[in-house]
């Protein structure tokens, strides 16, 4: 294991040590495609290097196992697929509204919703509110306009962050989901949909991507600093 | 010219002239891809076969000038590029309510408008109500809910017939346009949202195809004959 | 659980309580994506808000034993897919002729017949008839005739709805499905032939939406109320 | 300009001398990405080589100067786009059936039918019998399937092929048109149904390729001998 | 189990009895996406209507143990994935060659060449002659000329159909499959290739269609009568 | 022309004339597919709404020569393509960096660079530090770091805003263009490979739209309110 | 105009004045989507900066016109759509053979040939050895077989690559062109089948990129350095 | 099994056995598609045609228990899933930089730098080294600037290559993987983006060809002999 001065080697990966300092947040561990014990080592030696939080995404139970022997304080959150050693839970004062068309979407919201938490922030879920009912979203739209962002994640048609963002003031950041079937084309029906959106403000992240949505809206509630 | 006893035969052409004793409305002509003189002689002959409306879509102003010459009570509706012999004016009781997202959309949908008052209906437009100003949709929502099929036409994400879906107990007909740039990919982004979406009872058409919606939405107001 | 006046929080779902007086159905649960256990608690809420009947498309065996074990009238339709509590077997004198190519489109012929017995409608179910056995098709031509709205389900080359929607006067609801390989793209083939129907009058759901045919043509037969 | 035993050589092209003796046919000219001068120099190189009939197809008008004014017995084709010398007039009994769905098809099945007849074989044209009306097919069904190959050009959704493979016992040549517009694109939806045609017996060329569904049946008239 | 004049209801399937005095041959079963009992029954049906051969295609083990049961004389060709009944094995003179690029290719050839065999032809099986090695290509292509039709297999780059449509005199049938990886998109990548052949006289099939194949080529042995 | 209390009919259009309360920033009118008339009046319908700025994107000179003639304060961007009535020129203290990789991105650069200016923001022009020349981005990294928020425009690979994503602590907004030609697919490559981006914080928007981009970066620059 | 100790600002250009150092050849400048104004003062800082050759490729009569305005000695070589400075003529030893299927393909050819000369090499230009009529490549195989790299340009099935792959013993660089039509999508099929070759060694530049596969080539003759 | 005198027929296969001399490597076995025996019987064929290095690419485990059962020799190369004999283990003085963006690419790696050593270079592996954490990259350049040839491998958005071929001197194979998910559709993004590199010198193999990247990387350090 040699140490260069802003990243350190393990042969299968090179640890960038000096995230933080650059982008203002750690190295966060991409868990897929990668071995059990490849991020149990990834971890180890970042927990290493900050006294922030470190934690991995998309990491199924054998990910969580091989993490928990090493270091014991890691916590597995389940439906949002990550692990993570939780060391800074004070929360700032920014809020991000996670909301999500329908119950299918909730494991993506999660992913969100967890990382928010994890880098600091409030997450407000708001579930279920598709806009094939309307009256649901009306109800909680109050709720929404309060946060600072707002994360809007949809399957199939992919419309709600097209009504989100004509109805609020703040940034609205889409993720469109794999949720759907036959022409949903594994989400690309969504996420053309809001790439498409007529409401001005929407950005877009990839398909089922909570966690970059969650990162993007860490960094915009900076943006005034 | 030979006369099979139920099409006639032009070379170029085959005219149904039993179409209407089958399916209850007579031939209409597609005019795209051929020539003015092709949709001269097969207006000439299907005006010969019925005593109901006669018209052209997709026609441009090089074909209505070859009908006209021959058919002088031929008219022109530019916007909607139909080229009609309107013969038959009366309504029936039945209402179709037009709407769209957007002012782009205006062509496609007076394509629908045009086609629904040539086979006797009437068409109610409800112009630029896209989804990210909801307020103007629900301005004219009571409207909506008093036609008896609803024609959803939008661009870009598609949105329109999903929350149209949700509001309305009436069958909602989607028609994506070509409005857009970028990913929308000639419509492909709209009709793929409007496959996808999340309320029940939405069907949908080609892109563009406002005189298939505006068909599909006649033949709806006879389901109950 | 909180209770808005218009819908009910669960947490992970918002249940549209009053989508029934808006739109003229009772919600419709989408098991797919969702947890038997959820499957299960908004089946017993809707089961609370109305006295029609309450349905689960796209439920497996795990979704039916869950929802059997609270609700033990529940029934299942195990090649639609469908767990249902059908309370209103009284059928409307409204006939929706559900056709299909080939034997391998039946589940999703029964997910739409079921679905429109369930919605209180009679469903003819004529199976079988592709267009490359044209006998098949035209010797059952009358029976299909006889309905008030026809729902064509095809796999392969999609080409049976163009042809009964150049054979009835009713509307012709198109539903593509992923019965094919190679180049049939899980049923991307026959949806673009559907949407490029040369005959007038049809109109197209997602791929294997057999379910949303059914509703689609239940409301195109409330059109004249 | 050299002259290898088998090919001769004009530096931008090297004609294929012996592909008559070697594939039954000798060379034909494709015109389109050539310039005029191009195609007059290839086309006076083979007719040196060859008794037999020389044509280019995909031939604008100025290809037609071009070679005329280097070959003037040279003729044009304007519907199907083909510059011949036709000097070899005499049919064989083997007749193709060139049929097409609708009046727009009529440029491609004109392609295919001039170069049957170049090569020496009868082109039956029955032109506008596509699925939607179809009586206009059924009427013409006997003279169909008395030519001993059948072409099947149709754009749209593609259904004539698949309907004439389960009514003729001659093998089916399916040519999709760019004939459409929006989910056509440009002639996929038609290819993609053609190649998932229920109808065995079926085999498909490039969109719009009129001129390989000929060769291809001139090929299927001979495997006989 | 009713029996109209021209085909025989079985419920889930219309045997279509009248096939082989339509087109030449009796129907063949298609076992994707039918039950083993289906196939069992359909088997069953078309045995009693044909003193020819019946077979079934992408027939796994269990539907082969299913019809054994019923009909003890079916035979299973496993690369194949075809059961049959074999009755009349007599060949013609016709020879069918069917090549293929690599030896991942030969379970498309063995349902090409075994179903030209049931169908009475004779096949000439020439298995890895991919472009890639030439030489074993041309050792062969005396043997290849010798054939009637030419049925080219090839997944990867799709090359072997315009390599050998130069090379012979008879029409080939090319076949795509979906051996490859990454860019080959499920066979895609071969099958426009083999659309886009710079060969006159390929045309083409579905992606691994082997049946199709033959089908088509033993039609193709038939033109001259 | 009526007014509800909310937006303003001009039958070809609905204006929305409480976009500004309800989202901070008075509508923009998006000139493509409307007539330069029907810009003409919306542009003059919402300037007697609003004392902000007001402008069109997307508008040819033939838009602007329309507005212009209404509006003589109307000024032309051109190769921003917007024409604006600019009333309001005092910045605030907010700098959005637009970066971009190549000369030819400039058009949509230059319609963010003036959307960001038109709605109060101050842009900082960093062009062509494409990724194929690292040390003209580095040259001007500290330049880019300073801005609150980063617009990132590329065609091609569209490789600049993970390289930029990976050097600065605030949200990047990438911009894919049209720029290529071949496998770019109209800017689609671009638009993958920033949705695939594997610099955390990084959003997307539609291809060539700058315009959507600074609208999304000056509420971004709005969140600490 | 600023310049910075690596490149030179021009405010649309940052021109990379340090390339040749860093990558053994000076910038070439693209010359799509520049105006002739931004090409020809590019074209003028780039000449300041080196004694080699300047050219700039995709380059039509208008820009040609503008550099030559500016820099007399500049030439235009029209189908390669090359303008150049061609100050350093002497070739090195090296030979890159450029093969194309077909005459068409010829544009494309001109782009990598010119550009070998330009960067310094040899071009054996081998053209229409398409694969349809082997012997016209066979009979050249000698020729391709002495060059150091081989480039094999081709549109439609794009097979030429993996049939010269099998027969040399040198890199062989693919170029799809778009030359093709329906089913080629712009060159895309040809893309595809190159990037599945059979034939070891072969890698592919994008659709169209003579230039692209001339630089690599070079690069490729250098690796011995 | 028949022995001609440039291939060996085994039926299943045709074992090129002059490979060796016509392209300078003998013929490596792709085992996908193929059985363990197939693989087995070529291998052992192989081995007694050369005394150089034999290998089969994307074997299993099965497969190398098949190969070893019969060559003990044979060795496994698990995560480049390669199975070898490897009898000529002497390095030339060619050096290939094996580098990727991130850890879940290194089976890719592998299979590329096992090959280059296989075929008797030296591959000097440089990993985990993606766009977002420049500095890994940076700090590295001077070795990769050392190698002869370049392999760049990378998923997600693909970027590597583009900006490694804006840092070095020799040519770069860019590998496009399967690693990412949602929109990066299986590789096609990375694709897509490394075709469209806007650095000069950069080819593109298929999507995971490691072991296409390290042929073609061996052919080019021979292009000075």
């Amino acid at each position: 294991m040699s140490n260069c001065n802003n990243y350190e080697e393990l042969g299968f990966a090179k640890i960038d040590v000096e995230r933080e300092a650059r982008t203002g947040f750690p190295e966060v561990i991409y868990a897929a495609g990668k071995t059990p014990a490849q991020v149990r080592d990834i971890f180890a030696r970042l927990i290493s290097h900050t006294d922030g939080n470190v934690f991995a995404t998309r990491a199924n139970s054998a990910v969580y196992e091989a993490v928990k022997a090493e270091i014991p304080e890691a916590v597995y959150f389940e439906t949002a697929q990550i692990v993570a050693v939780n060391r800074r839970q004070s929360k700032n004062e920014k809020v991000i509204a996670v909301c999500c068309a329908g119950t299918s979407d909730i494991p993506v919201c999660e992913e969100a919703a967890v990382t928010v938490e994890l880098m600091g922030g409030s997450a407000d879920r708001v579930y279920d509110v598709g806009v094939a009912g309307l009256h649901r979203l009306t109800a909680n739209i109050d709720r929404i306009r309060a946060a600072h962002v707002v994360i809007a994640v949809a399957g199939m048609e992919g419309a709600l962050p097209s009504v989100l963002g004509g109805l609020v003031s703040r940034p609205v950041i889409a993720v469109p989901t794999s949720v759907g079937y036959g022409a949903s084309f594994g989400g690309a029906a969504a996420l053309l949909a809001m790439l498409n959106s007529c409401a001005s403000g929407v950005t877009v992240v990839n398909i089922d991507n909570g966690f970059g949505a969650a990162y993007a809206a860490m960094l915009m509630c900076g943006v005034s600093k």
